[in-house]
This record gives structure tokens, C-alpha cells and sequence, in this order.
């Protein structure tokens, strides 16, 4: 048995029945081993209302399992048919500007609408029944890529009854809202729960408490639909299949960890080009990077959807070369496909799934290359994702080793941050983001954790400038005996959106005595410059007037502070550059008798039991040796996107 | 007396009522004199129809009394509470895109809709006959910020029937309309005022006439809807009292100048680094002056808004810290909250209220910042502030001098440059406000004047590219033996929008013989290099080419013609630098005897009858010297948001 | 009789009919020849639904006639009046956003509303019963400027119902629609035609075929409506004048082609500096073509619109100074009126008309210059125009010359390219153009050819990157010899936005062997460097990996192949720059003996049987020899904005 393996997404509905073997066979041939199918299937299987196709799915199930393959079947509800719309146009999700989203491309649903909870319980049953004891299916899929397009959120006015029911369950008293919300301001006080409106539209600013609750509610809805059809597979006869959903890179519209929490296994779709080129990140790691990837990026949602799938994750969608969606959709390097099929593993995937297996000539992703090229030979990711599988052969299953830094995510905190930016770029994602880029190029793993998880196996804690912070989760912190490396923001905001009553960093003051007197969000082109063992850095975007009894460890040029310390806990109480973030770390850990030493620029390296996984993302040739260890894979000099595996002798 | 006083912005309902008695005993002790209250406060007043409650109001009043603190009473119709929009749906305003703008922030009401006039005086009339008459009610607010989120205009079907009658009223005939829009063009002509629509969503620009029409038509709308309740305040109990209301930064969408001539007073609301990060000005002066503001923003509206308020004028909000709204918010220097309270001062405010007393830690403005933090401690503005109250107790009432520099400024004018701007960066405000920076360089006092004002006082009248300009105006310049700087694109319009018969500048030419044949509007990076008196500028944007008999005074590297004067008047064809400007008025006033000085960069000077004050926006250190005068405030060594008051020996 | 004639645009009921006669005396002094007249007069013409005022009318075509000046009369339908709006709200267009576009500007109509078809032919048909056989008219303009403002496109609900019925007509069975649009992917199966919707306001992008069948009924409609209105003169006593429509600048929204074939003429309105302002250059150009356009964008459009008209094509709209529509309106050079007429005139137009005669100080367009200023006198363009009409008297009847050169257009490509753009600034336009402007810099005469043309007199044939290029097209270039240049993109998609079976360059492959197995979309920044004989230059945007048994004739620095030849034939896979562009050119066309040589920089000419025009666009002054030849007017050399005319001996 392999570390991992790999498979792929699979439509047969888009080919002639006649070329199922051959295609089967091929994925055979090149090493593949799992098959996604019929997530977008709807329309072929129920035809028309109540009429059932299973004809033509239980062939090319039957076709795959002629070759072994193991598949991961689908239920099919991303995609409602035509003749489903008609019946129930109020389905539909309506945006922000109260227009209705219409029929014609996929997602055209909203999580509120019961009509649609029941249709989708009825189709994902029918599948269900259908498949789940069949031997070949080892794992379900639910639906696809939930909240893709702004889904999330919906604004009819049934969404808008929805939320008012919400808003009882939770405030249960018209008052106690009020309170929450802060609504005496500009008189606007509700009488009872049936009077609040969605928050769109209005003439200017929401109330961001209001904002806030609409998120929760639109993620609640998200988290009970998916929970319902999760329900299906637990009481059928295929429950010890496992179940998962693929979630999606840069996207945080709903809050993955409660959805995480019904699945056995988190997946994701990782398109590592698409996403540099869409992101926030600077113009020449846009260009330095443009055929790999950013170094951080993969890895960094490998480590969410650890957590999120609560140790087990997969991708099940991983970029084989050029998508078709985003502005500039660059060829990645030849090797790319196997790069990151093996980051992924490295990171502790159990299987690497390529979107797709054969590019369809047809239709809106028509110019997202795959495995296979139209005409069904090989497109240039088959040779490089073939080698891999043989690779993976030689690589045998590995315990996880303990990361040493656990890194706070929290999807609230991402909600808050865009109803209240306060300061340009201060985006919560990309806060997280430098963070962990600052401790992976020290070499250190990272676990990501959320408010309710458990702290005590780690060295150090970053809450990354974390908006909203729980008690309980301090209270966690402060036992664990783990250093705390505290961002500016972070606990800047209660649950409700509104500033802590002691003022930020609110909770976190249990750690370190200090309070936030005022923010200073700064335009780009502003600086505050400061010097750190002879390297001059320049804070930017934010920057905190702190009131203290602590004398700050560091300063700014400007005499500000920089640096806060108590004990084992750290503020910094501004926005600073990711190459100073990496100096705080490494001082950090040193107090705590670690001695992490920062890699090669641009090269990454990842543990798993005795293996060491190296990559360079680097244009540059980099090398990396480990003592004690063999290169079992690759070699010590690796150039523009190679990878290297090294098994220590320890183990 | 002092020669002003200072006041706070307090939402007594914001807070716990046992707080209120401490509270109003910390104004008193910080030097503040003023209390404006009440103007969101509907839904605590009328919590249902009909129904009011006064105790708390009555008991927040009193708690101000009785630390002798003088209160400024608000209408509070801002903001009308829910129970009232759902009632009445029809009054919330219509977006350009036929949206209805909702509840959930504030000012959501049209100002043509009778309904709500009905119900804003039934509410206004309550608090009148409420407070009329109390002893400590010093003046009163109507309403708040008219017009604020782009409310003036408002498209719904009800505004489209008020605008048709205010149309007939204006035009008599539909014949008269047609001709004076020239509907003759693209088969437009109307056959009765009862076919004419709303200017929004037209396939291609509507009208110019249509258009500025509108925006007459809303601004008169503004203007019935203040006089409606200034009338109820001019017959009541409390008819002594002062009325204004709080207009704002940088806003033009309804003509001031006829909204002042209902008040006794005019307030507006300064936040000189909100506007700074949001206006017009060049990057490298939103770096520069991140923190204190642009020498000549606060200024130029402090002398605007004493124009509205013929002669008498207040702030009613002053920025005391980091605002919420702007894109970047940023903190400004410890002192600038005094700083900016001298320089209103100094410019004849007759009050400085800062906005607000306390942080409300909820609701849209939680990130606003205040005299005193959520927790109740002194926020940092404090202590400047209440140093800024001691400083007054120091200075006594003075007379105005008189300024030698009038301005003109045209609210339809700025309506015209939006409607057809016709070339970038061509707006009338920043026009406007580049001519006032010009002549503050040299030290020069300015009246902004209206098109109804009086010139005789003046040595200078700049008519700084005013498109609308009337022959009544003109002939008062003339008369007024005034040297009038005229610049590009003034008189460009007649009252329709539609060019003058005998070309731009229209009635200017009874100034200046010259008539504009063409404009050559230059994209950014365009330019027409000139020099003078050994220096070189670059002329920008728009270029006028003249028909004239005169020669021009100055000409471009080129040879078009730049300026032309005849007697004491003077035309400049081009967009050009303020530098060059200030040149120009040196060189106009020059030969009127006047001998202006260039100030030290950044530094600015204003005289109020015996006193002179200095301020120092730049961030290097500057010093100014005023001969036969003492430095009774500061120090003649100003440093980076310092300021200083000169008291001279003659008066 | 003068190798071409002038004339103007010109609206009699923007004035007082006294004014009229002297008005024709102006033009006719001034060299004027031709006066179009009437296509915005419909609520003049019918001021109420069925009453006629033809007196007017009569009486402004008298005094044209009187002055001997010929007329180009137009139906009105491009602006129906209000009362038809009133009556027919359906008329309306729709945008993409499902709002309603309004009464209030121009072109408030859809094409596929069949009441509208039925009024505009009715109010065409009394005009034309009126003036057909007029002895004045010489020629008929029908509507104005179809598609301006995004008008082309509508999306109400009976739009819908006539892209059903067209889908129908197109696609037979539905069967064959969900094949050819590939809606098996994402379960977007249509079980009849009467399901299908319009493709606005989906979750995501919708369909590309669904899309590109949009556009193509769209565009039907256009055709259908224009051929309608021409009936009506094929079967009327005025069936011996000539017909035309003017098509615009910049401007793909419907088959151009296919409206043509109907017209006698083609005309188009010319404004160089407004679409320099608008388009795709480059910022360095904008700025150094500010006053004059660019060297091939007026030249590219005539060349194009000559083969809309089949060889026939005039000038409609001149642009005579600055306009009002564009972001920035540049003033031209005092000559550039006449510049552009001449330029006209050397590229073929059998006349040039002014657009307007005298400028109307009101509405819309006041600020567009003309002829005439609003006081009646000579505009700035007066005087280079009447020297240009003297100049004509001097040029005889010329055969066109042969032009060496054939150049891809097509329209269904362009829409293919917005529909997914796939990479940054691969616009098929400005494609187009490059390759259009590389040939002109050689001295080059192009012909536009489209997918029906025939191809035999042209030794090159340049496929521009079209990306729907069809089999029998390919054919024809293969019988005709010529050789072919091919440049990336070039049939990718087949003619249902699909990708080629085959794949890119599908039917191409005909003509050269290779595929193109993935595509680098290269954002803005990222480039691969290559060398050709000593200079370096960079393809950047577009990079195709192809295989091919061909050895690449020329690599990227990268080694990735860049040219490939065989035969007559070449394929260049990548963006790259104009200037290499020419230099593949040159030696393409050395190896068929021609020896082009590369003129001055912004230096153009162009030959009309004896005659050579030479235009400089340069702000350098240059110049320019043509052995046996006399410049007949100009000089050799001619400064910036000069042209000069050259007769050769021979002919």
C-alpha cells in the first residue's frame, strides 16, 4: 500500500459509451487508481421529472470497476435540471442588488430554500440507494464546491424570512438583539424580529452587526444542508463509506470547520496558478511564481483542510494545467502537475485527484486543460502525473509528526474583516496567510486550529490578527504553557461585531496586559520604518496606539511601539513585512530552546513520520541536504520546480 | 466671553441615564460648553406611533443643566424609525439604477415625498413644543447632513410627477422647455411637461439641460424641506433661539447658498483627514499631510460655510481622532484636534464641537473615535482639546477684518462640470479650491461670495473657471472697480447648460474682450510647457483657444495664447499650476498697491481682527514673525501641527 | 469631375428657417457638395402619430437644391418620438442587467420588436414617397449608426421569444443545439427551444455557444431590419439612388458583412482622436498621436469599409475638431480636417462628409465642434476644409490599384474573443490591427477580405488570429497560391465557440501541419524574450505550445518554437510585436520577389492608380521621395500633420 494515491475527476456523460474501457483502461495504465463521478449528472439521470436513467451510470460504474478503479460517487445537486427550475423558480438565489440568478451555468440554488433541500434529499436518496453497497464505490462526494460563484448568499425574500427565524433562534429576545446590535444608533430599533430586512440595498453602511448574523445564517444554512444529506449516507447501507465534500482555495464565505465537522475526510480543489493570478499577492511574486505557484499557497490550504477534515484531507481537484477562469491563465512548468500532487502528500493528503480526465471540447470549460487532451491522447500533465504514481510506489504510509506551531483560522473573523475593512488591504485571509509563510520559510510545520481546538502539543500559538477571539480558547492558550505570538486586530471584536468592552485585543488581554488606544490605518505609500538586528523593515497598513504597563521590545523609528512581550506572549501591534515576522518567530522559539534556521528562498520542506518532502519553487536551482537522512526521491539539487524526498535513518 | 467656545456631539441614549450626570460633569471639566444632542434620537422619542416618551429626554436635559452645559436641541428626521417606513414605504429614496434604497442605515427619505414633510414637521413640532423654551437650549439643529450618501436625488415615480410640476413652474410653457433644451435634437421634444421622465437610464446621456434641471429641482427640494422646519422654530416659544443646520466636507449636490438663507447660522461638519484620503489631491499630498489635513481644506470651508451663513458660522463636528468611513482612516498628529479647533477659530467660527463625546464601542461608527474611549477614560484627543479651552479664555471677541480676495463659488456651476465634464480632472470644486489655495500661499484672507453677493469690499475677484455665471454678478464686478482673475471655462454655460449665444465666456465678455473658438482638453500626461519669470510650468487638461483683439499677456512654449487682461482684468485659458497662480495674483494685486509675501511651504496665516494665527501643516519646522505684534499663543518656531496667535499692538 | 467631393451633415430644424438660404451659400462657398439631412427629424417630421409636416422639410431640401447642393436623405428611425414610446413601451431595449433602457437620449429601440419593425417601415415609407424621385437626392442613408450604445443586444422577454424561434431556424432539433453547445456539462440539457433563456444575469458565465448563438441572432435582427428598410427603395421611384448606412469606428457588435451586402454604398463615421482617446493603445501613443490619430486607425477602417460596401465606401461623419464623447476631447491640428479627408480619399471614399456643418449650442453634443461655430461663422476647420475641397479639383478619376496584400475581419471571431477572452488584451480587434499596422508600416496596400471573399490577386493572405475561420475559406486560400500568414489563436474554435475536433488551429491545419496543445495566457509583465536578425523583442500575452513535425523555423530564447513555416506557409504561435510582425512580413513577401521597404516612422502612403498619397503622423518632420513621380500637392517634406500627393508618370 502506498502513502497516497492518486485518480481523477471523470465524466462519463460527455463521451460515447463505446469509449468507457478504453478510457478506463488508460487511467489504469497511467497509475490511477480513483475516479470522481456524476457530481454535475443530474440532468442525464432524472431526465425529466420522476424518470430515472440509471442505465447509463450503472455502465460506466460497471466499466471502471472492470479496471479496478475505486470511485468516489457524487450526489449530483450543484447542478439542478431545467425542468427543476421551472417547477420551482423560487430556488433560485437572488444577489445583492435583488436581482434573481438565473438558469444557465451551475449553482443556481439557495441553501435556504426548503423546496430545494427536499428535491436535493430526494435525488441525493435515489443515488444512494442506487450505489451505495455497490463494491467499487469507496467514498461519497456531497454535492460540489458550495458557495462557488457567491452562493453563499442570497437575498430573496424567503432568505429574508429564514434569517428572521435565525435571528430568534439565536438573540431569542427582540431586545436582547438590540442590545446586541447597538440599533438606538440612528433609531434603528426593532419591535420584534419579523421586522428585519436583509441587509442589502440600504442607502449606506449596514449595521456590521447585522452583516455579521447574516453571514452566520447563510453559513448555518450551508452546514445544515450539507449535514442533511450527510444524514442519508449514515443511516444507508453504504455508512462505512466515507463522505466528504471538496471545498475550495481562497474562500471563506461560510464557515468550513462546522461543515467539516459532518464529513470524514475534508477534500479541496487546488488550482495553484488560477489563484496567484486572482490573489492579493505582490506583482513580482506574480511574475516569480507565475508557472508554480506561490510557495505558501498549496501548502497553506493542505494545513486548513487538515484541520478542517479533522486530520484526514485529500484534493480532489488538482490543476493539471492552464484553467480556463481566471484573467491570465498561465501553462504551469512541465513538472507541475507531479510538484503538487506530491506537496500535497507531503502535507498529509491520502489521495491526489487531477481535474479532470479528459478535456471536453465543449461548453464554459472548454480551455481547463486535463490529463487527456480532446482528441484522448495524452496532454502534456500525463507523463509527469504517471511518473508520480510510479514514485509513490516506493513511498510506503507514514505516521504524521507533531507540528510544532499551531496557526488560528477563523471564518467570523474573515466576515468581519470584509464588513469592516478599516484599512485598505487588511484582508483577514491574507493576514493568516503572512503569518504562515513567515514560519514555513524557518522550515517549521504548521497545524492550522480553530477556536475550539485542543493547543497543548504545541510550541507556539499565532493568533494572526484574529478579529474575534473566544474566552474559552484564551483560557485554553494561557494552560497550555505554548508561547503566543498575538497579531495587531486580533480580539478586536466580540461575537456580536461590536469593540470588547475592556477594548482590543479584548480576551486576549488575559495573555498580555495591554489595550489598543487607536488605529492608525494607513494608506499605501504610508511607513512607519524600524530596524531589527541591523535590517530595516517599514510597518504599513495599520498600526496600533497601544496603552500599557509594559515597555515595548521594540519601537519604531518614529519612537511608536512595535513589540510587546510578556512572559512567553507577544504583540505586534502592526502590519509587518513577512521577513520580520520570520526574525519574531525564530526569537521566539529560541527562547523556548528550538533552533529553526531559515531554508533556501522560495524552497519549502515538509515532514511526514521519516520522510522529508523538499520543493523548490524557486527559479533559481536550490539544494537542500538533510543529515541523517537519504534522498530516496529526486536529488539535492533541485531546480526550477523539482521536489526531493528524503527518508531519515530514525525511523 | 471668549471669542468662541467648544462643544461635544453626546448621545445620551446611548448610555446607562446613571452615567449621564458624570458625564456632563467631565465636559465641564474638559472646557466644554456646548452640548448638540438628539438629532437620531426618533425612535426613542416616538418608540410607536404616536405614542412619545419625554422623560428620558427631559432627564438628559437636565443632567446638562444642571452642569450649566448650553444645548443645541436637534429635529431628529434623519432618521425616521421603522414603524414609520412601514407605513409609509413611499418615502424611501430611489437609486439612479431604480432601486429602492432601504432601512438599515439612516437618511432613508426623499425630500419630494409629502408624506414624509408631513411627518418630519408633526415630529419636528413635538420637540419644539418640548423644548422650545427651555433655559438652556441655546439654538437648534434641523435635521442632519442633508443630502449625505448621495440622498438629495432620488428617482422614484412620486420624485419623476414633483419634478413635471416644478418644470411647469419653471418653464411656464413646454414650448419655452423645448427651446431651452434644444429637444429639437434626436427628435426629443416633449408635447406637455406631463411627458417628461426622470433623467436615469437613458441608452446614452440624457440631456444636459434635463439633467441640470433635475438637480435644480432637488436642491430646491432640500431647500422648501429646511424652510419647512425653520418656519415651525420661527414661530414658536423659542424664536429667539439660533437655527442652522450641519452641512459637510467637499459636497455639492444642492445649493447651499438658498438652504442658508433660512438659517441664522450655518454649521458644517470638518474631517480634514477623511476627505484628504478620499478628495482629489495628489498622492504625494495625501502622504504629506496624512495627518493633519491639507492647508487649505479645512479653511476654504470654514470660509465657504461662513458665506452659507452670511457671516456667522460654526463646526458643528469636528474629527477628533481616526474616522470609519474613509478608505484608509488615519490617526492623526496628538495636537491636530486643537490645531483644527484654532484654525476654525481663526477663520470666525463662532463654536467648535468635536463629534463626539464618547465612542459608542457597537453600530456602524464603533471605529469612530472620540473625546472619551467606550470605556469612558480620556480617548487621546482630550487633553489638546481641553488645553484648546484654556487657550480661549485668553482671547478676547474680536471684530473681522476684511478680506481683499473674493471667490466665487456656484453650486449649479459644480452640477454642470458633473453633468458634462468633458475632460478628466476638470472639477469645479477642485478648480475653485486651487484658485483659494493660490491666494492663501501669499497670506491672503478670502471671502468665498455667491453669485447674488456684494464686491465693493474687495480688491480681487476670482472667478475661478465658474461655468454659470450671471450678467447681474457681472455688472456688480464692474461696477465694483474690482480686478477680476477670471479663469478657463468660466461663463462657459448659460442657466440651461447650453452654450452663451455669443460663446464662452458669455457674459464675461463685458470684462474681457475674448471669445473661446475651441477646447483642447488634455488627457493626463498631456501638457503646454511655459515659463515665468524664469520658472517653468506645465499647463494641463483643458486649453482654451481664444478669438480676441487682445495680445495675449503671456503665451505658451507654444506660442497659443495662457492669459490676457484688459484694464484690471485678467483671463487664464488654461488649466494651470496653483503655483502659477499664486504668481498671478501677486502680480494682479501688485498693481493695486497690495504687496503680498509668499508664506513659508505649508505654512498658513489668518487674521480675525487684531489677531493673526499661524499654522504649520508642513512637516518640517517652520517659523513666521509678525512685526508690531506679540506671540500670545505658541511660539514663533512652529513645528509639525503647531500653531501660534499673534495679537498686534494697534487694536 | 474631382476624384471625390465633400460634404456636410447638416440639420435644418436646429435653425431658423430664415437662415437656411445663407446657410447653403456658406457650403457652397466653402467647396461643399453633398448635405445629408433628416435621420433625427422624426418627431419634426410626425409631430403627432399620423400627422405629417412635410412643408418644412420641402421647403430646407429647396434651399439646398437652390444652391445646386446634392442630398443624402435619411429615414428618421434611429430616434422613434415620444408618442411612439408612449404607445409601444415595448419597443424599449433591455440591458444586460434586465433594466429597461429609457426615452430620453437616442437608438430607444430593439431590433426584434416586430412593432417597431412595422413603424419604422411605415414613417420610412412616407418619407420616401415623399423625396424619392426628387432630382436633389442623389443617395439614401437608412437609420443612423446602428448598435451605438450597446443597443445591438437587448435582453427583454420577447427578445427571448425571437432567440427561440431564431434557435429553432438554426439548430432544427433541440437534440442538435445540446450537442453543439455541449449541455451535457454542468446538466444544462434543453428538452425543447421554449426552455431556452437569455444568457444575462446567470450564477456564472453562462454557455459559450449559448452566447455566440446570442450575438449571431442579435446581429440577424440588425441585417433583417436594415434589409427591410431597403426593400422599400429597391421597389421605389427612387430606386436608381444609391443606399448606404454609416457604420462606426471600433465598432464589432454585429456582422458588418452581412448588412452590407445589402447597401450600394458602405459609409462610416471617422472621430480618430476620440477613439485614440477610447482604445487599445498605447499610453506613449495616446500622447504622441494626441492632435492627428494614428497612423492606421482611420486607414484600417477604410480599408474595412470598402469591403463592407464591395468596394464602394465613403466618409458619413467627419470629425471637423474636438468631440464631446470621448474621456479626453483633444483639439486637432489646424490641417488634420483636411489630413483626414485626404486620407480618406487616397484609401478610396467617393466622398467625405463633415460631421456638422454648424454647431449646436445646446443638448448633448454642444461641445462637438463643426464647421461653423454656433454664431454661424467659420469654425477652425473652415478653412483647411474649403482649401482641401479647392485641392480635389486638381486630383482626377482614378482606377484602384491592386493591393498585394489580403487581411482576415470577422465579426462572429470578435464576439468569440469577448465571450471568453482567455487571456489579458487578446481583444480580435486590436489583433486584427497589429497585423494590419505591420503591413502599412512596409508601404503596404491592404485589402480586407472577410470568409467569403476570394483570395486570387493577393500574394499574402494574413490570418490575424481569427479565431472562427471556416473550411471553404481555407480552401480558397489554398487554390489561390498565396502565401499565408497565420498568427496564434487563429482557428481555435469552431463555428459553435467549440474547440476544433481536431483541435487549434482546426481547418488551418490544411494549410500547415501543427497543433496546439496548450496555451500560456500571459498576464501583463510576463514575456519571452527572442532575437531575429540582431534586434530583441518580446512575445508576451498569448503563448501556444505546438506540436509539430515541423522543426520551429525560429525558438524563444526558452526554446519554445515562435515561427513555424512549410511551404508558402507560416504560423507564429504567440503575441508578438507589431515591428516583428513587419519584419516577418518583409520576408515572407521577399521570397515572392517583392521587396517592401520600410517607410519613416508614423509615415504612411497609399496609391490609387497614378496617384501616391503620403500622410505624416509624426511629430518629427519627414520625408518622403517616390521615383517618377511629381508631387502635385504638398512637398517632399511634410511636417507634422502634412500630407502631399504624388502623380506618377506612367499612368
Amino acid at each position: 500500500m502506498a502513502l497516497a494515491t492518486l485518480g481523477v475527476c471523470y465524466y462519463p456523460e460527455h463521451w460515447p459509451r463505446e469509449l468507457w474501457p478504453e478510457q478506463a483502461a488508460t487511467m489504469r495504465s497511467g497509475g490511477i487508481e480513483l475516479v470522481r463521478i456524476a457530481e454535475f449528472a443530474w440532468s442525464r439521470i432524472e431526465p425529466n421529472p420522476g424518470q430515472f436513467d440509471w442505465e447509463w451510470l450503472d455502465a460506466a460504474v460497471d466499466a471502471l470497476a472492470a479496471e479496478n478503479l475505486r470511485i468516489i460517487m457524487c450526489t449530483p445537486t450543484a447542478c439542478p435540471p431545467l425542468w427543476l427550475v421551472e417547477r420551482f423558480p423560487e430556488i433560485l438565489p437572488v444577489d445583492s442588488d435583488d436581482n434573481i440568478r438565473r438558469f444557465g451555468s451551475r449553482r443556481h440554488y439557495r441553501f435556504a430554500s426548503q423546496v430545494y433541500l427536499d428535491e436535493s434529499i430526494r435525488i441525493s436518496q435515489a443515488v444512494i440507494d442506487r450505489y451505495a453497497n455497490h463494491p467499487s464505490i469507496t467514498g461519497w462526494q456531497l454535492d460540489n464546491e458550495y458557495g462557488c460563484h457567491e452562493t453563499t448568499l442570497s437575498y430573496s425574500e424567503d432568505d429574508g424570512r429564514a434569517f428572521q427565524r435565525w435571528l430568534e433562534k439565536r438573540h431569542k429576545h427582540i431586545d436582547a438583539l438590540n442590545t446586541a446590535w447597538g440599533t438606538v444608533f440612528w433609531s434603528q430599533e426593532y419591535r420584534s424580529f419579523a421586522e428585519i430586512g436583509r441587509p442589502n440595498l440600504t442607502v449606506t453602511e449596514v449595521n456590521p452587526s447585522h452583516s455579521l448574523d447574516y453571514w452566520r445564517f447563510a453559513s448555518d444554512q450551508v452546514r445544515d444542508y450539507n449535514a442533511a444529506q450527510r444524514q442519508l449516507l449514515k443511516i444507508s447501507q453504504g455508512s462505512d463509506r466515507w463522505v466528504t465534500h471538496n471545498f475550495m482555495g481562497n474562500f471563506i464565505d461560510f464557515d468550513h470547520f462546522s461543515v467539516g465537522a459532518d464529513l470524514d475526510v475534508a477534500t479541496w480543489d487546488s488550482y495553484p496558478l488560477g489563484f496567484l493570478d486572482q490573489g492579493w499577492f505582490k506583482e513580482e511574486e506574480k511574475l516569480r511564481y507565475r508557472r508554480i505557484g506561490h510557495p505558501d499557497w498549496a501548502a497553506f490550504h493542505h494545513d486548513l483542510y487538515r484541520a478542517v477534515g479533522r486530520g484526514r484531507f485529500a484534493v480532489m481537484e488538482q490543476q493539471p494545467g492552464p484553467v480556463n477562469w481566471a484573467e491570465s491563465n498561465a501553462q504551469p512548468l512541465d513538472n507541475a502537475p507531479a510538484f503538487w500532487g506530491m506537496e500535497a502528500i507531503a502535507h498529509g493528503a491520502e489521495f491526489v485527484s487531477y481535474f479532470r480526465y479528459q478535456q471536453l471540447p465543449r461548453a464554459q470549460e472548454q480551455m481547463h486543460a486535463a490529463l487527456r487532451l480532446p482528441t484522448g491522447e495524452a496532454a502534456p500533465a500525463w507523463r509527469p502525473v504517471s511518473r508520480l504514481a510510479q514514485e509513490l510506489q516506493s513511498l510506503t504510509p507514514n505516521t504524521t509528526s507533531q507540528a510544532p506551531v499551531a496557526l488560528l483560522f477563523d471564518y467570523p473573523s474573515c466576515w468581519a474583516s470584509m464588513i469592516q475593512p478599516h484599512a485598505p488591504c487588511m484582508d483577514q485571509l491574507e493576514s493568516t496567510f503572512h503569518y504562515y509563510s513567515a514560519a514555513r520559510a524557518l522550515g517549521l510545520d504548521v497545524d492550522i486550529v480553530h477556536s475550539e481546538s485542543e493547543l497543548d502539543a504545541y510550541e507556539l500559538l499565532i493568533i494572526p490578527g484574529t478579529i474575534i477571539v473566544n474566552a474559552a480558547f484564551v483560557a485554553r492558550a494561557k494552560n497550555a504553557g505554548v508561547s503566543c505570538l498575538i497579531g495587531a486586530r486580533s480580539g478586536s471584536r466580540d461575537e456580536h461585531c461590536g469593540l470588547p468592552e475592556i477594548l482590543a485585543p479584548g480576551v486576549l488581554q488575559e495573555l498580555i496586559p495591554l489595550r489598543v488606544l487607536a488605529v492608525d490605518s494607513m494608506r499605501r505609500g504610508a511607513v512607519r520604518s524600524f530596524s531589527y538586528e541591523g535590517k530595516s523593515y517599514e510597518a504599513s497598513r495599520w498600526h496600533e496606539s497601544v496603552d500599557s504597563t509594559l515597555e515595548p521590545r521594540m519601537r519604531c523609528d518614529d519612537n511608536a511601539g512595535l513589540w510587546y512581550s510578556a512572559d512567553n506572549h507577544h504583540y505586534i501591534n502592526a502590519h509587518v513585512p513577512t521577513a520580520f515576522l520570520t526574525e519574531v518567530i525564530r526569537e521566539i522559539l529560541s527562547a523556548r530552546d528550538l533552533k529553526p534556521k531559515a531554508l533556501p528562498q522560495s524552497l519549502r520542506i515538509r515532514t511526514r513520520g521519516s520522510l522529508t518532502f523538499a520543493f523548490n519553487f524557486s527559479p533559481e536551482s536550490q539544494s537542500f541536504v538533510l543529515d541523517g537522512a537519504n534522498c530516496i526521491i529526486g536529488t539535492r539539487n533541485l531546480a526550477h520546480g523539482d521536489y526531493a524526498v528524503w527518508q531519515s535513518d530514525c525511523e
